[in-house]
């Protein structure tokens, strides 16, 4: 993915090194800011200090074409971005009246007076250029260097994106950038998609595709630059479509509980879950998007096998004669969320570990069904990993074989 | 928490400059270097090469008293962690032989021969200490300069933990290191906790309490240091607990929801939950630990009202009197899980939002309800947030009343 621009990241903020916290902005700038042509070569974090802030920009600038420095702009007497800059370069900070204005106008309307202190956020460097923040308080700045450009913006994640989004991308995607699409895979695994799009890589470039693996889902980055970009990744995306269209849920910001929500939506269906070893981790998954209700109705975590008689109505028999961990379970379950008022069903069983294997159903074993007014499927997996990674892949293969029933072909 | 040694953190490799992926170590050496008196002042990201590394090894070591570095280790071409020390120090690179033997018995049982490339694993800087790797083909090495220690260990967190923890923090908690000791406390906010402590400040010190607030829980560090650390760190302890006793769930490395689980198992007794916003993540969290079957039996994901009349008894008149997020509702949710078959049952019913606040019951809005044999308690709440935090306050909330509801006093 190299070859474009070089760029760096500063985190500023001492609450960033504790044991509990980590700097995300880095990736928010890293994805949008790839679609200008930028690649970051360094992250820091620092702590909020004059010299600290200031020695990082300075040494990174030494070797990068763009620094952006996430924080240090609010309020507090901790707050010294804008200090440090102005302090590396020698340039003065200039307080900036309508800033300052309205300012004051925002901290009335929350039936507070503004501190003096506060009033640092008007502080402009001189020669640096304003990025308004519709969100937030503090705006963002944007200082060309001889060495290369700074860009100083909030840490609030919002206020960031929003700066990142609305002043800069719009101006630096024309400037030659690299354009990206994402094709988000899902029910497949990394080296199965890897064989299926090698073939391509002789007709687009094999430094032109990402393939990133995030447990039960796989990510494919298509990437196109210079002044025929838009029509190459368009031609690019049709040839991967070709050969992995039907693991496709979605693209660039979709999600795969949204896109199983919307098919859902799309047929007027609603689903309900069964679940065992994932133990309410699928529904969360579909409760975790706004909105879900319309699609969504609700279901049984049936972890306990008397639930899974009681409330799903799975015979004793089948329980007793197949096991809970079976093909057999996960069908029943799957028609006994069903006929809690659902079209559609979910049912999942399986061994999440450490304890509970045997020689025939190892840790990682899982079966899961859906049923649909028009179908009834199931799934065998062996899932690797420890609880937590068999339970998540578990969720993503079982939204994505129920999506793969409701989806209109 | 300053005032200990300085330490920095350096994490190799291009693909943790990628939009998707976040180093972790760093968190882990916070946590476990704070107990040998490291305080880290600065964290990088670097890429996969020899004077990435080598610079930023320099520039940090002028600042700091230890170096640590996380990956670059391992067999393949892009692992040149060794070789940016060794060349920046300008210190040769041994073949240990006792390694090399190690490394091809290793490959040998996994059935390969051992690449010549591989071989470069067992090249130790010269006046390096080496740190053998139980878990992993490399060892971490530990080179003493003229400037400071620099520590190099493996990227695999948890080998990296294991040489951590087996080498290093037994030699160095023995060199007037900092004790710490954290009690985690739920159902409770930030400010409240301050509130309660802040006269034990002077007391004890200021700088040896960090108060960490994250969704529903509150993480109090307390730390001692000097030849009495344990003797004060108990006794700052027991001031703590006669503040805050009845918020604390559990210290250290303990969770909320496996204490909510101990306190089940040490009374006998099982949980069956009915959440409606939560939307089984308050059943996952349970499940999310292992052995969880003991004390959880399942439960019911009543999202739509239909399901709260059909699975949980709710009756059609108290959700048409008092609606469905209601008090009186989330107390016949947590009565209608105990009839499923357990000893204890909760209750969730709120608005997560975006959408579905009204004047009288806004978005973050919940009501839930503990049943227990004993007892029946209810809260009532009003979460700031989005809706992912909302359901997350909401959850760890519900465990607290539980916990508090199951407790043996």
């Amino acid at each position: 993915m190299h070859g474009g621009k070089r760029a760096a990241f500063v985190a500023v903020g001492s609450e960033l090194l504790r044991a509990d916290r980590l700097d995300t902005n880095s990736l928010l700038a890293t994805r949008l800011l790839a679609s200008c042509g930028y690649t970051f070569v360094e992250k820091r974090c620092v702590e909020d200090n004059l010299s600290a802030i200031g020695t990082a920009i300075r040494e990174l600038l030494g070797r990068t074409e763009l620094v952006v420095v996430s924080g240090g702009l609010g309020p507090t007497a901790d707050d010294v971005t804008r200090e440090a800059v102005s302090h590396e370069f020698g340039l003065e900070l200039v307080r900036v009246a309508a800033l300052e204005e309205a300012l004051a106008a925002r901290y009335q309307r929350l039936g507070r007076s503004l501190p003096e202190i506060a009033r640092r956020m008007a502080d402009v460097i001189s020669g640096a250029e304003i990025l308004p923040n519709p969100q937030g308080t503090a705006p963002g700045q944007l200082l060309a260097t001889g060495n290369g450009l700074v860009l100083l913006l909030p840490g609030v994640p919002s206020e960031f994106e929003t700066i990142l989004r609305t002043h800069l991308l719009p101006r630096w995607r024309g400037q030659g950038g690299v354009l990206l699409r994402t094709l988000h895979l899902a029910g497949v695994y990394e080296s199965q998609v890897e064989e299926r799009v090698a073939p391509l890589y002789a007709r687009f470039g094999r430094e032109r595709v990402t393939i990133l693996a995030a447990r039960g889902r796989v990510d494919l980055l298509l990437q196109a630059s210079g002044p025929q970009a838009a029509a190459e990744l368009a031609e690019m995306e049709e040839a991967f479509l070709a050969v992995v269209g039907e693991d496709v849920f979605g693209y660039d910001e979709d999600t795969l509980p949204a896109a199983v929500l919307a098919h859902l939506r799309g047929r007027g269906w609603r689903v309900a879950v069964a679940e065992s070893c994932t133990g309410g981790a699928l529904a969360s998954a579909l409760v975790g998007v706004p909105g879900a209700s319309d699609a969504f109705l609700g279901g049984v975590i049936a972890y306990d096998n008397c639930l899974k008689q009681q409330l799903l109505a799975v015979p004793a028999e089948v329980l007793e004669r197949c096991g809970a961990v079976s093909g057999e379970v996960a069908e029943a379950m799957a028609r006994g969320a069903q006929r809690l008022g659902a079209e559609c069903g979910v049912g999942i069983t399986g061994i999440a570990g450490p304890a509970g294997g045997s020689e025939e159903k190892p840790v990682g074993t899982v079966h899961m069904a859906v049923a649909t007014p028009q179908l009834l499927r199931q799934a065998h997996l062996r899932f690797p990993g420890d609880r937590a990674m068999v339970r998540e892949l578990a969720v993503n293969f079982a939204l994505d074989l129920l999506r793969r029933a409701v989806e209109v072909p």
